[in-house]
């Protein structure tokens, strides 16, 4: 509860970006894709059958965040999302790519969920 | 159900792409935002106290349909989606951008729902 309080103030938000950014490399997670701005990682808790995070390698702490420059960024990260889905072959399961912002947004990185049943 | 398949069939889909494209004007719904490429509205069903929706004024099924040259769009209504949250001044609410696919993905055209629980 301390720790969430601390990485959901405005300091630890830009900690935790930058040191995602920096060193995601060390991340123990099972990655579905990477490259130098984005990494894929199936969710190390689940809430659903399938589900990954994508995140920028690049400290941003919201889509409010995001600079107008950057938001080829977005068009990336659903661009691999939607090969990600091609790659798994789920062409008639229902998938949904859901991004959380406000309350509903529990780490203060910019981040979209993969999800589907299966 | 014979509506829904015909909507959901390959030509269904193209056509309800088209009219919409031509004719959104008509709809008669609660407009947040219009402009020439896309049109926000609230959903008429609302399966959430906010409900909005984010349609694409072009005949495009789904995000695997969407050109890569056309993939401004989705900056675009991310962008819009982002500005309507700042516009209903919920800073403090949780809110949440849904791309629905495959099998959750109930119309034919490509769209997002904004949500929120107030």
């Amino acid at each position: 509860m301390f720790l969430q309080k601390i990485v959901n103030s405005k300091l630890g938000g830009m900690l935790l970006g930058y040191c995602f950014a920096r060193f995601s490399f060390i991340l123990p997670v099972r990655r579905v894709f990477e490259n130098d701005r984005l990494l894929a990682f199936h969710h190390p808790k689940p809430c659903y059958p399938l589900h990954i995070l994508l995140v920028p390698k690049e400290a941003v702490c919201t889509l409010a965040d995001l600079p107008t420059s950057e938001m080829g960024l977005l068009h990336e990260i659903l661009e691999t999302a939607q090969k990600i889905v091609d790659q798994l072959d789920l062409p008639n399961s229902g998938t949904r790519i859901i991004l959380n912002a406000g309350d509903y947004q529990k780490v203060p990185q910019l981040h979209f969920h993969l999800i589907a049943d299966q």
